[in-house]
């Protein structure tokens, strides 16, 4: 890594204008914000609605290394990459499964679900079986939601629970149903992921199906009445309504807005598309949006949640995974239908990535320069602020080289 | 880049024989010649019958940047970067289209078909729109052949201008009807793509089509006879027959020979394709021959124009665009079919191409040395010669690194 | 290459242990690998059973390099570049084929089946065919495999005679029946293909039919009574019987073994699967493994052989080649179908090449760290140890950067 070659793009950030091009695209930067970023923060990995019985386990794929996210016998979950400790070979060979116990598939070395090392055959008397369990990664649990952490000394997790655990409660992920998983790819930086959802200045010339669901996100309708209505209906209801923003030390982002007057869900045709989730008794809470950064957006109403993870593969590519959860009693063809579930998100992440690609295509021109950002991108300024901050202690903490 | 390692091969050039291995493999090869050679001369970037009405655009793409080349008002034509001021994004989004303003899908930002930045929304009033137009190229029309370049001071376009307008001025390109387009990606460094359209010494056992249309073409017919009698008509009809040659400080080569008697047009059968093309008035005008270093190649007959864009992608990748012009008045189906059009250029075209990428597999091997090029390969001597002499004089120019 | 790199790597080695990370996944060391072992090693690139008329040739890709394995006139075999001494263009095209004389498709240059230079057409008089034969790499044949070696001076080829030799006569691979040839590529590094095959610690669990097919493949049944009593047999028949095993300055291995009481063939039923091959007169002959590092593995019963030819592409792909051959005489649709010969060495085959891919997929994790081998498996400590042993000769050997 050009240590100095980053150092000098940090000190050159003019906040308030997008970044430099080397930002988006140099690999000595993707390299220092994979460290600086992605090796120290807390990372949404998933839910618990995707493991349902101890035993069910999902990989999370993050650049060589692939972490298996399983369910203890207790519900616990763990986080152990997926290394077999004899010759390397992968354990779990399928992105999401069950196991009762995990076994090497080349010589059958068996582990527990907590890792440890429970058989390595034909292995000679003196081999001690301590010091060949798997490698574990930080895991915790806020209301169902999986978070992991790589670094060898985890950040607090108190304040991004403290943050999400109020919004999440009402929607019971740990009970929920996993509707639908969807995997997208994009050839786009991840910090254009990260900013495009931070801002609805784009949402009048691009969303015409979000800007109907909700009302304000093409900036031009005053909302200030109805919101405040809403929030006293929502209080009196028990639903969290604190606007929760990223400050000095913290990560979380928590915000709820009502929906267009008559919309009840996040519907191309803005009727509901299933049962009201979790706590909720009807279709008016309108949407919570919750964002954790580096890798985490959720956006749910009261019949289901949808979460997006955000992984970056390399400078130009960036994986997505979009999460669909409902009710645990919605039944699909009765409650629910795949289709309608989701078609508002297929279209509108549609929408968003291709932006995101094309946002890209432009940044990688040696025309590029960092452009002002419009008043009404402000949490975009905070975003990149951020992404730039962790970058700028890393380097300020890291050894010189 | 590594300067001593391409100044070291550079000294070891010896003229008379095939380049040493890397300066087709190389990539600082590859990125020295992208600054000496492709960022400082004229490029052609296409004709003006792919433009026929104010607001009509195509795009170029020359490694991450992609160039907007669009009719502006008064059929002047304009080049710009494809990167809105703003966030970045790129503003269009197809290879070719119509634009009455060049709207950013993004956030909307508008600029008029020169550049100019004229509206962009939501920004505060103190926000100043000038020092945001769009970032544009150098352009320059001859004759319907527009050129860009994307140095900062260009070299002077009046010797490609001397050199090339009288040979196109009888094909009135900037009437011409653009009948088809056809993109290729080879395999191949670039330079392999010129130095096989700069010999014929393959042509006798790789093309049978062309050498049935082209007298001499199997270097074992004499056309000196033929070539005078025939230059004698061509010069009483007005059409230039002044051989140019590519000299000292120059890129231009222009040169009329005759068909086969009894040919009309390159065509497999031999016979007339289209209705003569602009100023001419029957299939007697030979064939024209014009080349403009580092990347345009064009063959023309009495009844069609075709043109060759030949695109660097990298060191083992580069793009060609085939572009077919017919005249104004010409009607498919009736005066031209386009399979007949085509047909011709399309399968020499693929002969070539794959010459060039067996020619580039095997100089990848270890075994591969220069070779002495054979007396009737003195054009590509002279290809060769004039990009080892961009680099050279770049390298000498270039600050000490 | 960063020498110091590899030597500390090297230097870190720690027999017993699978090797670290770098040894499988970083550049420089297989750079390092490429120059110290297979530019340097005898390789073997496929048998005359391919090439049964003089004329007859198939390439052999290594990295940039294709080699063309020609029958001479006296049915001897050359290796010579595919790469034309004129401008470097390859000259077969095709992966296989037959060639009177080798002649360049780009401009007809033509070479002997020994690599002379017969004729360059239209080069001036003074230039001189001496010194524009085809560049040629060493080559050895044993019994009808074809070994060649890319370095300047090959090492002595009499030990890998001596050692494969007596196996391999009964064959008469010679004059035998090229039945089938199958290319794989697999996504793993080239030395894990090697261990793989190595070992039978992973038979038990991942190859159900060649564990029904040998006797003791899954370590779990005693085979010396039987071995013993075969190989008395054995001997009577002139069969070859005695171990070779690689030690220091030898690179071959051979071993004859029993099939299962009641098993005839490789086959997935136990059935012969053609009329007994060469010299033999039963299905009794066991099993012979031969093995010559770094890239020849080959197995064959009574009535057929299978070879195997590992080619690495990079760190992280290798190419596999398998090939069948059968007697002379065996008439396909009577004597044998390709479906029943090739079946059981796809099916198995193809367990392997998975647990290869997979095996390389956890490697690449940073929770992989080198584990300890089981005592069965020792020939991987073998094959481990001589490949560590090949670069750090050559990284002593080589003028320091």
């Amino acid at each position: 890594m050009n240590k100095n070659f980053v150092q000098q793009l940090i000190k050159n950030y003019k906040p308030g204008f997008s970044l430099e091009q080397p930002f988006y695209t140099n690999n000595d930067v993707f390299e220092a914000e994979w460290n600086s970023i992605f090796k120290r923060h807390w990372l949404y990995a998933g839910n618990t609605a995707q493991l349902p019985r101890p035993g069910d386990y999902f990989l999370y794929h993050l650049q060589n290394d692939s972490i298996i996210i399983i369910r203890g016998n207790k519900n616990e979950v763990y986080a152990h990459y997926n290394t077999c400790r004899h010759r390397g070979s992968a354990i779990c060979l399928n992105d999401s499964g069950h196991a009762a116990k995990l076994i090497c598939p080349y010589h059958q070395w068996v582990y527990d679900k907590d890792g440890t090392l429970l058989n390595a055959r034909m292995m000679p008397d003196d081999f001690s079986k301590e010091g060949y369990d798997l490698h574990s990664a930080h895991v915790q649990v806020v209301e169902g939601l999986i978070f992991i952490c790589l670094a060898e000394n985890a950040p607090d997790f108190s304040p991004i629970q403290k943050s999400l655990s109020p919004y999440l409660k009402p929607y019971k992920i740990n009970e929920a149903k996993l509707a639908s998983v969807k995997n997208y790819t994009l050839h786009a930086n991840w910090k254009l992921v990260g900013e495009n959802f931070r801002e609805c200045y784009h949402c009048g010339g691009a969303h015409p199906e979000y800007c109907n669901a909700v009302i304000g996100a093409n900036l031009r309708e005053d909302t200030n009445e109805l919101t405040l209505a809403k929030q006293k209906s929502w209080n009196e209801k028990g639903l969290a309504i604190t606007l929760v923003e990223v400050t000095e030390g913290t990560t979380s982002y928590a915000i709820r807005y009502p929906l267009r007057p008559g919309i009840e869900s996040y519907s191309v045709d803005g009727k509901k598309v299933s049962i009201p989730m979790g706590m909720h008794r009807d279709h008016d809470a309108g949407v919570i949006g919750l964002v954790n950064y580096p890798n985490f957006w959720m956006d749910a109403v009261s019949d289901y949640v949808w979460t997006m993870r955000v992984t970056p593969v390399n400078a130009s590519t960036t994986d997505v995974q979009f999460c669909w959860l409902v009710d645990a009693n919605a039944i699909e063809g009765k409650d629910y239908t795949l289709e309608r579930l989701t078609e508002f998100w297929e279209i509108t992440g549609d929408q968003d990535g291709k932006l995101c690609e094309n946002n890209f295509k432009g940044i990688q021109s040696k025309a590029y320069a960092p452009g002002p950002y419009a008043p009404v991108e402000d949490q975009v300024v905070n975003f990149v602020d951020w992404c730039v901050k962790q970058l700028r202690e890393a380097i300020h903490d890291a050894v010189p080289v």
